[in-house]
C-alpha cells in the first residue's frame, strides 16, 4: 500500500496503517504476487489504499474506480508448404490471408460487440449512478479525437459513450497483422502463412484465462479446412474494480471532498499494474486516491508534480483515516 | 504470330502466313501494343495462331482456350496521426487494422463469389460443352493439392470444379497485408495505417479498367468515418478468350487430332502475355497450338523440349494451313 502519511493533527491515526512499497511495477511485478502470498498474514487489512492513478484535472478532483485488464494473444494461420503462384492455384485452395481477414473481421458484430463465446458473461454492467457520474465529467470529445489525430467521429460499441467505451467496456483490438508480399510492386502469390497480434482489454469480473480459452474456441471455429492455427497467449493482467458504492470508496470520496471542498467525480483507467493481485490475495476492497495529473508527464522527461495538489493529497489522507475509522467496513 | 513453319509437302501453304516474333514478352511487352497499332495494316489477318502454351500431358494433347487476365491493386487505410496507446483509445476510435480486415473479408460472400459491384456482369459463362471437356481431363485433385502442400479439401467458388475455378472463373486474392506491431512480444497500439495488396484474376470479357473502378467504389464503401483510403492500381493484363466453338479453333483442333491421332481436349491458363493486344488490335480470333509440357521447365535450369512432340507440332502446323484454308472464317 503506497499512501501519503500526513499527520492529521492527532498523535496517531485512528486506524492501523501498513505500508507496502512496490518497487518492481515498471518491470512487470514478476515477484509481487508471490510476496503477497508469503506475507499475507502480516499484510492482512480491511482496505487497500493505492496512490498510483491520476485525477481528471487540477480543478476536477476524481477517484479511479477500476482498471481494465489486458490479455495479449497471437495467432498464426498456416496453409501451403510454401508461397504458391496464384495463377496456378488462386481460387482453388484456401488463402491464409483471407482466412485471417475473416477471423479478424469476425471479432466484432454489427454493434461492435466482441463475438468470443461467453465474452460478456462476467462483465459487470455500468450502474445508472456510474453512468451519471461519468457523464458529469467535462469531457471534450472533439479535443480527445484531435489528440488521436482523428478527423471523423468516435467509433465503438453501440449504446455507450466514448468514456464508457474506453473505461468500462471490454474490447478486442488488433495490434498488428502481417503476411505475404509486403514489398514494392506486385507478387501474385498465395502466401504460406498469416499472422496477427490481438489484445483484449478486460473489465471486472472477466478472467483472462476464460477469455484465452474462448479465443482458442473462436480461432478453431474460424480456421477453414486445409489451414492450421497456432495460438500464443502472453502474460495477462486481470481487471480490477473499485466499485463506487463500496463503503471504503465512499469513505475515500468523503475524505477527498473535505480536502478539495468540492464534489469528487469518478474515472477509470487502462491499467497495467499489480492492483488485481493486491485485491485478490489480501481479499480487501481497493480505494484509489491520488492527486497526479496527466500533465505531470509520468515516466517522461521533465516529470513534475503540483505542490498544491500534493498538499491536498496529504490532507485527504489525514481525513481518510478518520473516515475509514468511522465507516462500517465489515 | 509465332508458328512452326513446316512444309506440308506442297510447294507453298494454301494460306498466307505472316510471322511476328515477340521478343519483349519476358520484360512486360511494353512496346508491343504500339507496334501492333503502327503495323496493323501489314499484319492484317483472319486468324492469329500462337505457340506459347502447353499441353495437358505428352499423351493428352490439348489446346489452350483462354487466359485469365490480372489486375493488381494496393490499398492503404490511414487513421490516427501516429500509433495510439490502446489503453487510452482502444474501443473508442476506428482501428485501421479492423477496417482492413473487414474490407478484405468482405471481398467474398458465403458462396466465395467476389463482391465487387458489377464484377460478374461481363464474365462469359462456361458452356456445357466446355464443362464436359474440362471434366474429361485426367485431373488428379489429390495430387494437385499435394503439390500445393494442402492436406485439406480444395476451396473456392461454389458450383465449380477445381479446374473450372482456376481456369474459367475470376478471383480476388490477397497477396499481402501488413500493419501495426509485427515484432516479438506485444505492443498495445492502435496502429496508424493498414496495408494490403490484392490481385484480381479476370476472365473474358472483364475489363481491368472496369474492375479497378469497381474496386475504388468497394473501398470507399468499406472505409469507415475517421479513416482515409489510398488506392494503387498497377499495370493490368486483360483476359483473352479463344472460344472452343469458334471456326478457327475447330480447324486447329482437327489439325492437331490428325497429327496426334486422338481426341484433343481443352485447357486454360493463368496467362500474363500480350495475347489480348493481338486479338484486340488485329481484330482476329486466337488459336493456341503448342506442344510444350509443364515438365519442360520453361525459364528454369535444364529447360528442355521433347523432340517427338516438336515433330507432332510441325505436323499439326502443316495440317493447320489446310484446315484453315478449308474453313469458312468469315
Amino acid at each position: 500500500m503506497r499512501a501519503n502519511l500526513a499527520a492529521s493533527g492527532a498523535a496517531a491515526p485512528p486506524v492501523t496503517v501498513k505500508l507496502i512499497v512496490e518497487g518492481e511495477e515498471e518491470s512487470g511485478s514478476e515477484h509481487f504476487a508471490a510476496l503477497l502470498r508469503r506475507e499475507r498474514d502480516r499484510l492482512a487489512c480491511d482496505v487497500i489504499v493505492i496512490s498510483d492513478t491520476t485525477m481528471w484535472a487540477a480543478d476536477v478532483p476524481s477517484m479511479c474506480t477500476g482498471m481494465r485488464g489486458l490479455l495479449p494473444v497471437g495467432v498464426t494461420l498456416t496453409g501451403p508448404v510454401r508461397d504458391l503462384h496464384s495463377g496456378s492455384f488462386g481460387g482453388g485452395v484456401p488463402n491464409p490471408l483471407h482466412a485471417m481477414a475473416a477471423l479478424l473481421a469476425g471479432l466484432h458484430d454489427e454493434q461492435e460487440r466482441v463475438t468470443l463465446p461467453r465474452f460478456y458473461d462476467r462483465v459487470l454492467p455500468l450502474s445508472d449512478t456510474e453512468r451519471d457520474l461519468i457523464a458529469k465529467l467535462p469531457f471534450d470529445e472533439k479535443q480527445w479525437l484531435a489528440e488521436a489525430g482523428e478527423s471523423g467521429a468516435a467509433h465503438g460499441e453501440q449504446g455507450f459513450s466514448t468514456l464508457e467505451r474506453i473505461w468500462a467496456r471490454p474490447t478486442a483490438e488488433i495490434n498488428g497483422m502481417w503476411g505475404g508480399h509486403t514489398g514494392p510492386g506486385n507478387k501474385t502469390i498465395i502466401p504460406r502463412a498469416a499472422h496477427a497480434k490481438i489484445s483484449f482489454r478486460l473489465v471486472a469480473d472477466q478472467d483472462p484465462a476464460d477469455v484465452a480459452a474462448a479465443f482458442r474456441e473462436y480461432v478453431a471455429a474460424w480456421t477453414p479446412d486445409g489451414l492450421t492455427a497456432e495460438i500464443t497467449v502472453l502474460p495477462a493482467v486481470r481487471p480490477c474494480p473499485s466499485p463506487i458504492d463500496s463503503v471504503a470508496v465512499q469513505a475515500g470520496r468523503r475524505a477527498m471532498q473535505r480536502a478539495f471542498g468540492r464534489e469528487v467525480l469518478f474515472t477509470k483507467e487502462g491499467g497495467s499494474g499489480p492492483e488485481a493481485d493486491l485485491a485478490e490475495i489480501l481479499d480487501a476492497p481497493l480505494v484509489f486516491i491520488a492527486v497526479g495529473l496527466d500533465s505531470d508527464r509520468i515516466h517522461a522527461p521533465n516529470e513534475s508534480a503540483d505542490i498544491s495538489l500534493l498538499l491536498r493529497g496529504a490532507e485527504t489522507s489525514a481525513y481518510l483515516w478518520d473516515e475509514l475509522a468511522a465507516a462500517d467496513l465489515r
